[in-house]
């Protein structure tokens, strides 16, 4: 099968509605805090609040989606209203003294955990320029650029932040430069910056050099600073979805640089690997985790059925078919699509399940928690859809 | 149903002949590492190594059964030179500059990691313990008491240890407790220490006032410092299984008294409240995790039956079944038991898989990683085994 002119452009309308009047609508207006700033996104499946704490990563990411949103589909002000109660809060109570960000805090804003890494800031630094744009105020594009830099410092100064681990087996995670690249197309996108380009040239060298593994047909998530495998559990384990939205990331460089045919290359190989690997052949649908080797996954759920990899193999799927006319990615687009729109999505309440059992069965019913909230989905929605148009 | 002098006395042979002829020689002699020292358990089914580096709880932990295996079941030669590998394992390469324990090293020995929590410390300080008995050397008893004597500090000094949180919601766990009483009992069993009693009388004084919430049959994971519900994700969330772990620690202490009533009321009311909480009525088994309100749980694997509440849960269940004679103890007894053996069991290589899906099928292959290793399931066995005569 392919994809007829007419099937897209039912795919543009069905993910523009699912945008505007399904996934959205289940997030706002009921998650606006207007006693407090900020966002109460942690609930179940019928919207219930099941706890007020917000998780910092996310309440960057709404941040971002809401001034996407007002940026590119429709200038509603109360997209805009929202995207500033995200702002301030961020600003306000979201970083401690020494500039760095934290993960959790309360309703009220009061810290509950920091953690090692600095995905606050790159998804606070996205959420401040999408804002920035949306308001036009240059002083808010200059608080992303400065933020922006700061995860420059942390991403090329290794032991700039506490490590996890002993300096025995140094390791390197794929999610450095994958999150370095999309942080540098949205600031590009949105307020522009100068370092940009040439920052996300050096980090797509970095994964093509040392993630991706040719002569095994993988996208390694960790490797030796040299890019070697390490042979341990932790060094073993893939996140097939993961490496996936890497695929889709240098993809949209591709397109970003009038269709780049080596980026389509690398992008598209990414996907075939991991597609590959991370495909359900019994049940359909996206295997968490898998060892390179095929060995026993130390985390427990490794075969469940995560929402965003889904998110993500979506937008790579059809991005590839678009960039490449290749039939094979429209009918793995249509198989993830099929399987994600009839297995996650909440056709009552809008939204959709964030885990599924590897059978698809619904393994818990929450729609937000600490990790999930308005961004993956959403975002997958918009990105189709902006394709398509 | 209850049970009769026959069915206890069959329930006897068959823990024994699956401690000594099933379990322990899935694990030894193929896991001494006479090169390095300690033992090599991350194993797949068939015991084939999937990762050399040891976890530092489970030599501590395998210290300990080599070590009781010989004090209690059969001075085997074997098992004494075994435990002699652990012990001098962690002597060498498991105590950072600061004394305080690493988490996870290599083979050799060289630290991968170090935790915020000091379990590696209470599971030496047993392992130690148990071999200082076997070995008659008052040496190493006063090197377990001198560990002993560090968790204890651990356990009864707030801030010591850095935080994984801010201050701004102070909470505490009922592990530190548990894991303190199950200590405090085995270095009294194999040792004898003078702080034992007076320390194992104030953690379950805390556990009682603190964590067992009668109002709302529940025996809480984690509260407040002044022993209310902290009403949030993680502050609701239950860990029936590690509960009933509990239960048993109270029970035999119980069994120390002479059978005090007090303190079988106590454990018995605890096993009631979380067996309500904890086992499935659909599929059978204990579920890992439940929110106290029924609210969805942040933790992925939540209704996954991992091997190690089953085995706590088949301890308690026997104990409470031999000293109330309640019916209704021996059948849940034999639910689990049933259960249990029926699943996790593998009938072809030995030992019991680690991890199962909500509805008993096998999720990973695993029989030993970072988490898994000779210890719950051994130590099942042999307890019951004890207990029964």
């Amino acid at each position: 099968m392919s994809y007829t002119q007419d099937d897209l452009q039912r795919l543009k309308t069905f993910y523009h509605n699912q945008l505007v009047n399904d996934t959205i609508p289940f997030w706002f207006p009921r998650s606006y805090d207007h006693e407090y700033g900020g966002y109460t996104f942690m609930r179940d499946a019928d919207g219930a609040l099941i706890d007020d704490d917000k998780a910092v990563w996310i309440q960057g990411r709404a941040t971002w989606t809401l001034s996407t949103l007002y940026n590119t589909i429709e200038p509603r002000q109360e997209w805009l209203d929202g995207a500033k109660l995200g702002y301030e809060f961020l600003q306000r109570h979201c970083f401690d003294t020494d500039r760095r960000m934290f993960f959790h805090v309360t309703r009220e804003g009061k810290p509950i955990r920091k953690r090692r890494y600095f995905f606050s800031e790159t998804f606070a630094a996205i959420g401040f320029a999408a804002y920035a744009k949306a308001t036009g105020s240059e002083i808010i594009a200059a608080e992303a650029r400065q933020l922006f830099g700061k995860c420059i410092e942390y991403a090329s100064t290794p032991g700039l932040l506490p490590p996890k681990f002993t300096h025995t087996r140094p390791a390197k995670g794929i999610g450095v430069p994958m999150i370095m690249i999309n942080t540098a197309q949205e600031i590009r996108n949105t307020i522009g910056d100068p370092r940009c380009d040439e920052w996300i040239e050096k980090w797509m060298e970095e994964i093509e050099t040392d993630f991706v593994k040719h002569d095994i047909k993988c996208v390694m998530e960790q490797v030796a600073p040299d890019g070697s495998i390490i042979d341990h559990i932790d060094g073993r384990t893939l996140n097939p979805g993961h490496a996936i939205e890497g695929a889709w990331f240098i993809l949209r460089e591709a397109m970003h640089r009038n269709n780049d045919q080596q980026l389509i290359t690398l992008g598209c190989t990414m996907l075939d690997y991991m597609w590959e690997r991370g495909w359900d052949k019994e049940y359909g649908g996206i295997l968490y985790f898998r060892d390179v080797y095929g060995k026993p996954v130390q985390e427990y759920w490794q075969d469940m059925k995560f929402w965003w990899p889904h998110n993500e193999v979506i937008i790579a799927t059809l991005m590839a078919h678009l960039l490449t006319g290749n039939e094979k990615y429209a009918r793995w687009h249509k198989m993830v699509h099929d399987y994600a729109y009839d297995k996650f999505h909440d056709k009552v309440n809008g939204e959709w399940y964030g885990y599924l059992h590897r059978d698809g069965s619904i393994a818990q019913t929450a729609k937000g928690n600490l990790f999930k909230g308005p961004f993956h989905l959403p975002r997958q929605e918009w990105f189709c859809y902006q394709l398509l148009r």
